[in-house]
Formats: structure tokens, sequence, C-alpha cells
């Protein structure tokens, strides 16, 4: 049942590559530091238009940049070891051998190849009492110290920008953010601030040299997150860096690699060193490899040594279910679904197995040593969310949600970045509670939530049912979102599903942004509707999320090369295209006299109005309404 | 480049027929009428799941009933003729011609076939004064007269259901209705009431005697209104019949036919002599047709002669965009997207073109009168809604709204039901207010939205945008929700993309209805969830919304029959699935003893739980956590 996969095949990864339809891949340097080079992407418009191009937030890598060689067998660049270095406090030494078990115990033709290159790995520097030199961004941030990986997130999510927007502030008033402080400009100082609060996070393990950096918060940019990684029953190496690739070429932010069976090791060494995305894992997976899968074999020196491992490779977050206690196991026996977690359900067999009380929790100020040592952030798992709307916002939910606030603020003491894992599958109801609990009880370290699924009838269709939640719990404050593939509950995503799931929550982040008063967040939906209005029907598929399928859609009714520039679409037609006679009107109006327009449009000429009210009065016998709303007459 | 479609190859429509999988129809009498017999759909569970069948609400009509012999050129039973005529105050007469211009001028081998039976038109009796005999749901419910349509609709509500359900008044009270008034049971008076009151309506034209009566209401469940309707360009009358019954079959529950171009006459007969569902028309689209697609040379007579031809057909409810008034169209011109109705922008055109109010604003007695007598619904159209997240909100859109309250006024007054429609595009932080105002300046008639889309950035998947938005607005108060297919703003939806934008708009409405509170609602959503977590991946695919995909999604990682029993999935494999290792807790905690169980679910054996502490702490030193969550430790 459980067959491995031969992997005597095993190529190079083969990747994509390539900029997407009419973009640009642009860096631009941070006054603060003018030697870091942080990437957007920049998409031109027909000259017709007449604007200048439109800046997005860039997740590509080098992948789309065709001035960069991509080669997977080196991986990327490893930049951000001189930044590690130049600040100090890290020693580069041997490392942990890799052992067969890291692997799943794979042999011969079913090992998969090493990466070619292999890195020392760094760690901070710790003296003989234990007390180690500042390693974390959260440390240097309490430290009064702005990072380079803080001014290039800055930069970032300004989208390359030097100075605040016109009318920035009024749009940062405008949304309804429920009690962020959104800035209306992101300085470096402001992202420190952030960080030394525990109200925003930079995962970036020091040994993650190719990761271009990232905020998350619920100040900033809703980030999202796709989940990848091989099963024992389906996958190979090639597949997952590719997924990585592809994941992140349509907006993913961060990467989960979660993946279990053989090949661990070997699989996550190709995804991280391809990488300018942070990886996550959840180290609890590979570690129940290691005992075969035997949850109540598993002990606290294989847990521990497997954080190393991964901690060396350069995995930048790790979900870690520390929260599922002893205590609340019984809580969830007359759930509907019971556990859904992989890593809450191995830990409660594991307890109640051995009647003890869980080692994530009893060595969570150990675990934090480690961490900090190579800056890995805490995501702390929600090992006892819901798995159907039944089990929202129950007591197992809870109480692991305040034992993940008491771990939060241990963590922070050990000079550690915090995130807090979320719900599930939560009625749209119960949404906001979860939110105002979590910053409650956790102090507003960034939340990061799967989904939540609005409703559980609709498998197939659960990225759109997550989105819903996505959406609105974005809005209320998560900081990023774990995508939900249409696969969901039903089997492994495809290519196919990465890209639906991706380009699902990226538009549900957006939302979020939108909702939130995010200052820039509305310049691609109106660059966007201003192409639609006017016909450009090639710039409205470019600033598209995803411009193929835009393009696809529109070539499936109406082929032709001509019909790009024609002012109507298949659905309506040539004739009834509102938007063509909407232009048709302002043609119409523009060709009326100053006196007419006066009475068309009393905000430009108040003076003309009197005379055309009159005017149109004998024409029509109807009066204007005043801005106000007060001049209406009762229907003839 | 306006190609007529060659008709010669017209041949019947083939329609989807055969039921759901695991679904039988069966059909229940109300207890105030058990001469009635209202469908279902009941959902059969496998052996080992030891649960009854689960009721869903079935929109699907007699296509999905094997017993049932369907055929298209005779359309559907017209049982409600019966029903009609009983009640009294109709007249049979021989109608209006068909006339040239009624189908584009279209002949020849451009001209689609005629439906083969031509069925005599009723309308409400009227004297020589004026003074007419009650026709319409609205004039019976106020008279205190509960139809045979009230008593239907109140048993399809309840899913066929003769009681109460237990614990329905508390299921009511934990959701969040922002003010809705959602009953644990529907009675018949309760339908009668909501009518009365303006709050509901029935569509349902005297003349569409196939149609199985459904009521929208904000108290009622959340219904949807799925698009078809050829345009010039493309598709042709059987693709439109098919589309029709194959949007019901996946549950739209009513259907808009916004055919634009020739033989619009001939396809709308096919359509709603084969539908089960009420079909919505835009009549403004067929005038204009009358008049070669110049706005300007539209005139009250052909408008009106339109009505009189789609009342007469059997056309259930009407879209008019009264509330687009010539003082309103100058406050679009700074629009980013203008006017993006298509009957809105006809009419600023006409009205622009003559200096002239429009004729749907002047002549709006003189049509209540003619819709009163056939009871065709009003549905106000929104002619101003946003079409860009810029444009939501603003004073044309408010200004219009504030008039299609003045107008529901004077429909009311003429005897008239009433639904308003809505936006469009609109960030979510604006969403609230829009329904909060329509409720207020409409008199809480029903709100039937278009999304609304959330952000402008992702054509190709706007079904999800305003997903988003749908699921909150009909939380809100939306009494129906129009579908937004993948092909939004790109081309006409063919098969795949009705279904698609069919049950996205489907899992909205039901997400809705949970978080309203609805008593049934939760009922499917823990039947899957129960059929998820015991690994019925059958029952699982059954009970989805669309069977179909769950089966195909789930087969392509893993096809063999043997999965389908199979405890675990191809996300994790065999020995990961959180869902295994849950049960395994379950029957571990099966195994143990009665002291042993009664410390770990304390709930149900209280008695035992101080031995077990002391026992546990002797274990493992560690306290279990009551149900309060007081007795906590902190970490050793």
């Amino acid at each position: 049942m459980n067959k491995p996969v031969d992997q005597s095949e095993f190529k190079t990864p083969e990747v994509t590559t390539g900029p997407l339809p009419a973009s640009t891949k642009t860096y631009t340097a941070p006054k603060a530091d003018p030697s870091l080079r942080v990437p957007h992407r920049s998409i031109a418009l027909h000259p017709s238009a007449n604007e200048p191009p439109v800046p997005v937030y860039d997740t590509s890598g080098p992948y789309s940049d065709p001035s960069v060689t991509i080669d997977v067998e080196k991986g990327l660049e490893r930049h951000r070891t001189a930044w590690v270095k130049e600040r100090g406090g890290v020693e580069e030494y041997k490392g942990r051998d890799v052992k067969p078990e890291d692997n799943g115990g794979a042999t011969g033709r079913f090992l998969a190849r090493e990466f070619p290159i292999k890195n020392a790995p760094l760690r901070g520097i710790v003296d003989e009492n234990g007390n180690g030199e500042m390693v974390t961004q959260y440390e240097f941030a309490k430290a009064g110290i702005i990072t380079k990986e803080m001014i290039y997130v800055a930069e970032r999510e300004n989208l390359g920008r030097q100075e605040m927007l016109d009318g920035a502030e009024e749009k940062v008033a405008a949304g309804e953010s429920f009690g962020a402080d959104i800035p209306a400009f992101v300085t470096p100082e402001f992202v420190r601030e952030e960080i030394a609060r525990g109200r925003a996070v930079i995962p970036s393990n020091i040994n993650h040299a190719e990761l271009e950096p990232q905020i998350i918060g619920r100040n900033f940019l809703v980030k999202i997150n796709a989940n990848i990684g091989n099963s024992a029953v389906a996958s190979s190496v090639e597949e997952e860096v590719e997924k990585m690739v592809w994941a992140t070429r349509w907006g993913a932010d961060n990467v989960m690699d979660l993946s279990t069976g053989r090949n661990i090791h070997n699989t996550r060494e190709w995804i991280i060193r391809n990488s300018p995305v942070p990886i996550g894992t959840v180290p609890i997976y590979q570690a129940l490899e290691k005992v075969n899968g035997v949850a109540e074999d598993l002990t606290w020196e294989i847990y521990r040594d497997t954080l190393i491992e991964q901690c060396e490779q350069g995995v930048d977050y790790f979900t870690i279910h520390a929260g599922v206690r002893l205590a609340y196991i019984h809580l969830t026996a007359n759930r509907v679904c019971g556990i859904v977690s992989r890593g809450g359900s191995i830990m409660a067999k594991w307890m109640l197995a051995r009647h003890e009380e869980s080692f994530l929790y009893t060595k969570f100020p150990e675990i934090c040593d480690i961490m900090r040592r190579y800056d890995v952030t805490f995501s702390l798992g929600d090992g006892l969310r819901p798995g159907a709307v039944a089990d929202a916002n129950d007591r197992a939910q809870f109480a692991e949600l305040e034992t993940l606030g008491e771990l939060t603020k241990i963590a922070w003491e050990k000079g550690c970045q915090v995130m807090i894992e979320g719900p599930g599958h939560v009625p749209m109801h119960k949404i906001k509670v979860n939110m105002e609990k979590q910053l409650r009880e956790c102090g507003e370290a960034p939340f990061y939530t799967l989904g939540p699924l609005t409703t559980d009838i609709a498998p197939g269709y659960d990225h759109i049912t997550s989105g819903i939640g996505a959406a609105m719990i974005g809005w209320f404050g998560t900081a990023m979102l774990c995508y939900v593939t249409p696969k969901e509950h039903l089997g492994l995503p495809d290519r196919d599903d990465v890209k639906v799931g991706v380009i699902t929550y990226k538009l549900a982040a957006h939302a979020a942004d939108l909702a939130k008063g995010h200052p820039a967040a509305q310049i691609r939906d109106d660059a966007l509707s201003r192409a639609r209005f006017e016909f450009r029907w090639e710039d409205q598929f470019n600033l598209a999320l995803d411009p193929e399928t835009a393009r696809d859609f529109h070539d499936q009714t109406l082929p032709k090369d001509a019909h790009k520039t024609a002012h109507f679409c298949s659905m309506c037609g040539p004739k009834f295209c509102s938007m063509k006679i909407t232009q048709d009107v302002r043609d119409y109006a523009d060709g009326l006299s100053e006196n007419e327009k006066a009475a068309l449009y009393p905000d430009e000429a108040q003076e003309g109005m009197a005379e055309m009210s009159k005017k149109f009065e004998e024409l029509g016998g109807k009066l204007y309404l005043s801005e106000d709303g007060t001049e209406r007459e009762a229907i003839d």
C-alpha cells in the first residue's frame, strides 16, 4: 500500500521561468541602505492608456528575471549570508551528518539524490553559561537595531516608492481595520517597532541565505502561504521543487513543505536551496517517520535532533503543536470531527499512550533555545482546530489558544519570533471572535489561519468555502492566510490546484487589504477597471492576478486578435455593450456647450446651473437632483 | 460582425435528466393542503452510517424524477393553472400575436422554431373603472388569504418536515441575523405575513403554470439566481434551454434569461414552458432589439408592448431600471467605470438624447398596472450600480437606491410584489452599509444583489471575488444572490461555467444560512462531516453540493474502488491520517476502565474524577483541565 517511489530516474527539477505577461522585474535601492536590491514587478500598459506601469508586489524571486541564469543544481544566490555575518554573533560549524532515517531509511533506487552542494551551517554563539549573542530579528528589534531585513521589507511593502502616496492617510482612514495601526508609509523604524512589539515577524532562518525577506503582521499587506509536499502515496522531488517555484510565481509569500514518507530530508534541501520565499515545516512529521510512524515511540531526543537538522537546513518557521495538552484531549471526545490536525492527533496519541504531558509543552523553553540560535520563527500550531463547523469555537479550540498565548510570552522572553495558527472550519458568525480572542490572548502576535472554511458541504470547492472566511478574517486582522486548494479533503493538489489555491488566496488577501484601507492596494484595481472601461483587453489581462486564465477565457468565445481591441465582448455583443454606451454618453456630454455642460455637471460650473435648469424645464419639465439629494419631485 | 445564427438545424433541446447520486425525489403533502405535492431531494447514506437519509432543498424540478417522462416539445405539466383559476379573478383571452420584431426580425433559416404548443394567456379581470380583482400574492396576503403558493413554499422551506426540529429555537438564537426574524418553523401564515409586509415575494406569473413556487425574503433560506441567455455573438436556443435545466439541477432557485440579439421571443418560450423555477428578464433588452439597437428610438409604446408580450408568456419577474433618473446621470461622469448596467446605460443614453426623464420612471404607475394583472414581480434594477470598487457607495448609486425606495411604495400601493437589485463591485468594508440602507429605504423589500465583487483584480476568478461578497451580504440580509461565473467580464459562460457559478453561489448562500442561524442549515454540514470523519467516502461525495467533482478529484489520486472505503486519502497516506489517529484515540478511550474513562471524560462520570486525577498525577504529574478552564499549571 505504502509503496516507495523509485527515485533512480531522478532528474534535475525543471522549473518555470520567465516574466509574466507585460511584466518587468525591477529592483529598487532603499534610501536607508542603497546596497540592497528589493524586487518588484512592473506591469506595462498600452501606450493609449497614457499611464505609468503599475508596480505590484513580487514573490517570484529570480525565476521571473530573464537576466538571471537559473541553475537548480546550484540553488539561488546566497546573498543573505553576508548580512548575517556582518552583524556578527554567529559561528559557522560542521553541522549534523545526514542519517539514513532523515530520509525515512530510503536506500538504493528509492533514495532521492542529495542536493549537490553542502553549505556549512551558521548558528548563534552561546557562551558556557548559556548566554547567547543576538541572532533573531526580534532580539535586534528589541535592542533598537534596524537590520537589513527590516529595511528590505519596508521597501517591499511600499512597492519601491520613496515617498508617501498622495492621499494615503485618507485612504487608511477610510478603511476599517478593526484597531490595527496601518501606516500611510512604511519606514524601517516602523518595521522595527512592530517586530519589537511582537506584532510582526520576518521568518528568516540565518541558514536560508537565498531568501528575499518579507514581513507578516496585521499592519502590513496580508500574506498567503501555499502548502506543498510529497506524501507516502504520491509525488516526487522534482514535482515538489517545481510546485514551490510555481506557487511563488503566482503570489505565494510563503511555502510550507508538508512532506511525509521517505526522502523528506533530501526533498527539503532541494526546495530550500532554490526558494526565494520562507519555507515552513511541521517537524513532528519527519520525527514520526524516524520512528516508523508509531506515535508512541516518539521521544524528545528524536524530535530535538529533527529540529536541529531542519534549523541547519534553513527552514524559516516551524509549526509546533505545543498547545495540545493532555488535559485538553477529552474536550474533543464529543466533537463531530475530533482532532483533524495531523500534528495534534499524533501528540494526542502519544500523550494518551504514555499518560504523559506533551514534550512539545514540557520542553518548550528548550525548543525556544534551539530555534533562537537560527532565528527560526514559531508558528504555534492549532492542533485542536475545528474540522467541522459543528466543532467551531468550542472549549478544546479555545483552551489551546489560551495556552498558545502563554507560550507566546515565553518564546518572546527567549528572544524568538512568533506566529499563531488558527482555524479551520468556522461559520461566518463565529469568525470575528476568533480574531479578537487571538489578539487578546497572544498579545497581537501575527495570526496565521487556514481558511477558515465557512461550510462543510462543498468538497471540491473548498478553496472557495475557505476563501470567503479567509478574506473576512484577513480583514479582521489575520496577517497570513494559509491557502486551501480545490483538492482539500479529497486528494493531493497538483500543479493546477496549487495555482487555483494561490490565486484564490491572493484575491482574498487583496480584498482584505482593500477593506483595511491599505494606502496602495486600490492602485491595481483602479488601473484594471480603467483598462476594462476603455476596452484595453490586453491591459486587463496583464493586470489580472492570473493573466493566462483571463486571456484564455476571453479567447474561448472571441479568439481573434482583432477582438482584443474590439469595444465589446461576447457577453453582450457589439450593440448592447453598456461600457460602450457609457462612453457614448460621455462623448455626448463632451460635445455639449458650456451652458449645457454646466447643467449636466453642476459641480464643474455652478454658474450655468440656473439658466440650464430653466432651459431643461422647457425641454422636459424635470429638475436635476442637486448633489445633496434635496431637489426631487414626485412622479408625474 | 453581428452575424445571425443559422437556426435551420434546430433540434429538440436535449436536457440533462436523472437523479443526482444516491438521491431520490420525494414529495410531501402539506397539512394545510394535502393535495399539493412539494418536492425535496433525499440523499441516502451507507448502511454503516445508521442514519436516516438527508433531506435537501431541491430546485431541479421533474428532470431529476425518473418517474416523470420529460418531453421538451410539450413542456412541463401546467399544474398551477388550476390553482390560479380556482381562486378566480382571472380571465383567459386570446393574447397578443407574435410579431416579426419580437424575434428581432429573424426570418427563414435564421428564425428559431416556435414552441409547438400555444396556450391562451390569463390575466386579472379589471372593470371599466380600472378596478381589478385580486391577482398577486401580495394582494392575497394583504387580504389575509393564504394561497396554495404560500402553503407550498412553507412546506418547501421546512424541507418537508411537519414539526419543528428539536433545538431549532436555540439554533436560530445562536446565529446572528442582524435584525431579521427567522422562525424556527415556517408556517403558511408566517409566509403570508412576510409577503403582506412586503418582506418576501413569490415570483409566480399566473401564466407560468409549470412553476414550482419558492419564496425570496430575508427570513427564508437565501436563494440564488443564475443568468443565461443567448447574445448576438454566440449560442443557440437548445443551449439555453439546457443551461436552464442544468443550472436548476445544481441548485439555481431562479433563472434570468438575459438574451439579446435575435430569436428572443422563441428562445424564451422554450425556456419558460420547460422551467420549474421562476424566470426573470430585463424587458428593455428586447425592446431595444425592436428598434434595431438605437436607444434613442425607444418609446413607451414599444416598451409597453414588450411588457405585455412577456407577461403573457409567463415571465415571473422583470428587472426595471426605473430608478435611473435624468438627474442622476451626471453623478456618474467622474466614475472609473461609469454606468455598467446595460439597462441603465440604455436609458441614460435615451434620456440624454431626448433631454427627457426616463419613461420607466414617468410611466411607473402604468407599468405597475400591467404587471399586477399577471403577478409579475418587480426586480427594481440598479442601473447605476458601481462597476469598480472605486465607484462603490457613491452618490449616483445611493441616489438611485433612494428612488427605488420611493418606487417600492408605489408598487405596493398598486398591489405588486417587489424586489430590489443591488451592487456590483464593493470592497468588504462598504458592503454592510449597502444592506442597511436598502432595508431602510425600501421597507425591507427583498434585496437581490450581484455579488458584490470585493476586488477588481481577478478576472477569471470573479465567481470567487463575488462569492466572498455574496456570502457576506447574504448573511447581512440579502434574500437572493445573483451568481457570477468565472467568465464574468471576459466571455459568455458555457455549461461548465454555469455549474461553477451555481455551486459557488449555493455554497455562499448556505454559508449565509448557517451564519444567520437557519434552524436546519447545519444538518447537511454535520452529516457530511460525520461521513468524512468515518471515512464514508461515498457519503461524503453524495452529500456534497457537487458530487461529481468531489468524486472526480478524489479519484484523480486514488482511483481504485477499494480506496472508497480506505481509512486514508492521498493527502497524507495511510500512516499519517489525523482522522484515523483520532479514531484510534477514541478506540483507546473506549478500552479504558470506568475509572480511567471518568478522568478522560469528566462530564460523563464526575464521580471517578478524584481518584483518576490522583492516579494521573502519579503517572505524569499533570492535572487535567476542568471544563471551565480554571485548573491549569505552569510549564515545568
